[in-house]
């Protein structure tokens, strides 16, 4: 059989392949993760690639236009080498490589979650803590067992009800007092409702603590080592999450994992993903993987299940139930965790099926749940979450935004990361006056707040109307018909951009987009209607989500995303889910009022069966709305264009 | 190399040996299990068998008489195969047989241990119990997960304030639920001070719930198959100790489990002793192992420490520290028994290095602990353990005592099984007036209640006198001397005993029992000291230990092992180690009494650092004792010798 070389670009990296053999296959061999959905079916049109010189055959697609084949755009999986080749991967077409991370400054805190996370570092109670104790040795008058001898002291400080030890730390115990002459360095863990004694060291080892606290995106995976000792964190690291070629949203997971060997392959996942981030912050920091105690996650529900190994189908199907909220806390080698041996994982807990740790990690952050005052809380994300409450109460509800704030399911859309536009100013007619690139240079794709501005701008500038269709007289010769007849906008022309491929938007993109905005503002009004408020008597709305900073208020009221309020009433929070996993690792307070004050007294409302949210949310899929009333602030705007029927 | 066949008897089973092999090995491999404490170095001198025809080659020995070995008396390990040969294994020299079993009720109760024990079977709140819940289905209104809504059920007629419940049954729970319609059987356990749901069932297994109560003796493993339904006992099953070969006491046990791979070997040992009683007690009752769900075992600190693989050096060394006093609940199979997979072994608390759960147990079982009434429990054995209190105070103390209890130590001493002589009456001249043996027949040898007799009737027909000195004029033709000189006194002649081997006691023989009996009396005496009370005081005096029940009060009172007190307030308890066993695995109420009420408040007393301790004793090495004001009804008799120098 014939055999050629592959070599990919920017890598220059050349593997040998065999006639007939997929792009997909070959950049695998050459270690180029191409991001593919559908497992190289042809069907999800992911993985593009660019053949810059050499032979190749190819199934036919409905992914590429004409134009675009011609410039040698391929999709990796549907086309195969027939010849020495060289191909360009885009950064667009990758996945598990490292996404751009927002400085932990970014993240914003409430008043309140202000001073829980100042008391957290203070108070220095993390969930792994290490203790040195100069043990009196034994004498025929305190002839203590050793395990008691040990406990004694323990508890000589602090009031510790329920301390258990495993047989295996006991088998060590004797030894250890012994060599070590009786000084000894003790490290308790937290397990729900009772402390472990995890690990016995020899000596003074306190100085050397660290946690791991990690926010399991269904995207992305970003981790903090937090130094125990000191409450501060050391390093930062991100990734994708790898589980995405499996599915981009968690109700194509939870299909995915319907079948255990698929569960048991995703768990491998993203526990190698955490395993990975682990490495990385050691080699930056210098830490050794046996001083990491401690992992605390905040994840959705279908992300923590998976992370457990458990079977998420229930979350799917009526009445979506998940198998447990607040999972117990385990030894982290029992899911493969490589910190140390005797280390534990813990998850932050969840509400229900689609209310999961990371936005009960959002409200500690927020505050929320710490004042009186009553707030909002919108997660933006596939999955939107909202919370209204405040200390006394919090009512919550999940509505399914799409992709299309994360850049999924629109025609030039891509993540946060360089090259994305994220944000956007029109002229007349829908001209670029001014355009923000994550990264700088020439622009890639549209992430979600570039998304949010775009359409905002054209609806200012009059180049849609408030369906979001297209007014031909303004756009002008910005539109076209594509290959399916279809109108699209072009934004970019191939000369400005990165790979040469026209950035452009279809009615249909904004139509996604439409229904994203729609769901999370019903969902909002659903909540406040539920205990007859309105958006006029919130304290504070709370933004969180990986775009959340991102985002201009103004832009996002226009489109109808957020309610038209006094902006200084927003407040973007950013990653908070992260910060909350960091508080609870660094406070045993802090944990115990997330599990007590949030996750086990929130009341989750379940939007499916609300014939108000049905009846009313085709009022949200106008831009703004149909009521034009809800939002006055667009109303004393000379708005171009008339409003839709309604 | 030439290949001999050797048999074994009564078994009449058959192996081929190659020349040189010695029977020990043979035998072995014959599956004949033959006592070999020094294995196989020939220093022991319990491998003795009877070669019955055949050519073997010996080694020399210290053990045998000229006459025995013209008889074909061998040590296995010391006498090789030099042709096909025919081997008789008496019953003595046996190991890992089945000891013979008192009968249940041969445990007899105090007053206030009947209540708790009525109470145990009544209150039906097992360590292990199984609870059928038919729980209401999720609905959109009630959407609690998983295990929430099986946790607000089995919460909701019960306090159980930390539950917990591990990975793996969470993540089968989802799928047993469902299949099941909601109709399950939980397995909810205890451990220390919290209950764990030990395993979910579909529909209603409740019927079916075992518990093993494990007597972890260093030389012989009693066990009872307990129905945790109707809190009936099923069935009990004995074994010796397959430890034995290591050390027949505690100490040469400690000894040997201080090579790591020695210690991994004796745990195996004991943890296949244990499943050998399992698989018996499953054979007899057709119980599935699956259905046990808990083990509870009472044993010493050393025994306990062995079965959990914990190291117990220390236990002998200099301030005699235990590693732990009350092991954590563990799950069975984490130490290889062979029960339910998801099923937890407990262990009884001790309260020091010789002071096990066995004792604890003990006194649980004797009521002590119970009443306001002060009185004295005695445990004998090869380590004899004294306990004095009330339910508001213990005071405990150990005394090394050695073997002869056991039959240890002793020319013709065995344990207490067929063949051995446990009642004895003398006429004058020490002829034998009546003999009682266990199995009937004729004797084989002497076991610890046939020893105390016949001192105590030695004693009184004044053939020894008080310092246990043969007195020849009264001896006559019974008194002998060995081959070295030393003074005997034959029993039985051999035409009547089984083997044929003459049944003798020497003056070493009575000197090892009056060092048993002294160090028990002197134990007693120094608790009672120690609070400044007298025997007179006492309601109640104790006797637990194995061949507890078969001992004659008057005759023990004789050699001075016993006070000298109104006879009725004696009660011997028998094996009441394993009733302890079984009622804490009957009631939660029995386990917390056992470890807060006595495991817990029991001060121990070390005699070794008590000068009265080591002055006194040597005023117990008489019979009864030098100060006979101390032993009144003995002192009232008409001794027929004189008292020794005091």
């Amino acid at each position: 059989m014939k055999t050629f070389s592959a070599t990919f670009l920017p890598e220059n990296k050349t593997v040998s392949a065999v006639k007939g053999k997929s792009l997909l296959e070959a950049a695998a061999v050459a270690g180029i993760r191409i991001n593919s959905i559908c497992a190289g079916d042809g069907v999800c049109g992911k993985c593009r690639v660019l053949v810059k010189s050499g032979k190749v055959t190819a199934k036919p697609n409905m992914f590429l236009t004409r134009r675009e084949i011609q410039r040698g755009m391929a999709l990796a999986c549907q086309t195969y080498v027939a010849g020495d080749v060289i191909v360009e991967v885009p950064l667009e077409s990758r996945t598990g490589g490292a996404p751009s991370l927002a400085p932990e400054d970014a993240v914003r805190y409430g008043r309140e979650a202000e001073r829980i996370d100042e008391e957290a570092r203070l108070l220095r109670r993390p969930l792994s803590r290490k203790v040195y104790l100069a043990l009196p040795p034994p004498a025929l008058d305190d002839a203590l067992c050793d395990q008691e001898r040990l406990f004694r002291e323990l508890r000589r400080d602090q009031d510790i009800p329920v301390m258990q030890m495993g047989l295996s730390t006991l088998k060590l115990l004797p030894g250890i007092l012994r060599k070590s002459d009786w000084k000894v360095t003790v490290l308790l863990g937290r397990r729900g409702d009772t402390v472990e004694v995890v690990d016995i060291q020899a000596g003074d080892t306190t100085g050397r603590n660290f946690g791991l606290a990690v926010d399991l995106g269904t995207t992305t995976l970003v981790a903090h080592l937090v130094d125990l000792c000191s409450g501060k964190t050391v390093s930062t690291q991100a990734k994708y999450n790898s589980q995405a070629p499996f599915g981009e949203d968690v109700i194509s997971r939870i299909m995915c994992a319907a079948d255990p060997k698929r569960r048991e392959e995703l768990r491998e996942l993203v526990v190698a993903d955490i395993n990975d981030l682990l490495g990385a912050l050691l080699i930056d920091t210098g830490a050794r993987a046996h001083d990491v105690t401690y992992v605390m996650c905040a994840g959705n529900t279908v992300m923590t299940h998976l992370l457990l190994g458990l079977d998420p189908s229930n979350i799917r199907r009526d009445p979506y139930i998940p198998s447990v909220s607040e999972p117990p806390v385990i030894r982290a080698a029992e899911v493969g965790l490589g910190i140390s041996p005797r280390g534990l994982l813990a998850v932050l807990p969840c509400v229900a099926s689609y209310m999961g740790g990371d936005v009960v990690s959002d409200v500690f952050v927020s505050g929320l749940a710490a004042s009186e005052d009553i707030s909002l809380l919108i997660d933006m994300g596939t999955n939107g979450e909202v919370v209204l409450g405040n200390c006394e109460w919090q009512v919550c509800c999940s509505a399914s935004a799409g992709p299309s704030f994360e850049g999924g399911g629109i025609t030039c859309g891509m993540r946060a990361t360089n090259g994305a536009i994220e944000r956007i100013d029109l002229g007349p007619g829908g001209d670029v006056q001014q355009c923000e690139v994550v990264g700088g240079g020439k622009p890639l794709g549209l992430c979600g707040s570039g998304l949010i501005d775009l359409v905002g701008e054209l609806l200012r500038v009059g180049c849609i109307d408030r369906k979001g269709r297209f007014v031909h007289d303004v756009c002008g010769t910005r539109l076209r018909k594509d290959e399916t007849g279809a109108l699209e906008f072009v934004l970019f022309a191939s000369d400005d951009t990165v790979l040469g491929r026209e950035i452009t938007l279809s009615e249909a993109d904004i139509n996604n987009l439409i229904h994203s905005k729609g769901s999370i503002y019903m969902a909002c009004e659903c909540l406040l209607n539920h205990v007859d408020m309105s958006f006029a008597d919130l304290a504070r709305v709370y933004v969180a989500g990986g775009f959340g900073s991102y985002l201009e208020v103004p832009k996002a009221i226009r489109i109808g995303l957020l309610p038209d309020i006094d902006h200084d009433r927003f407040l973007f929070i950013g990653n908070a889910s992260l910060q909350g996993a960091r508080m609870a690792l660094l406070s045993e307070d802090a944990l115990t009022f997330i599990r007590e004050k949030i996750g086990g007294s929130m009341t989750y409302l379940d939007l499916s069966t609300s014939h108000q949210y049905m009846n009313e949310y085709s009022s949200c899929l106008f831009l703004p709305h149909t009521d034009l009333e809800k939002f006055p602030s667009i109303a004393a705007e000379n708005a171009p264009t008339r409003p839709g029927p309604s």
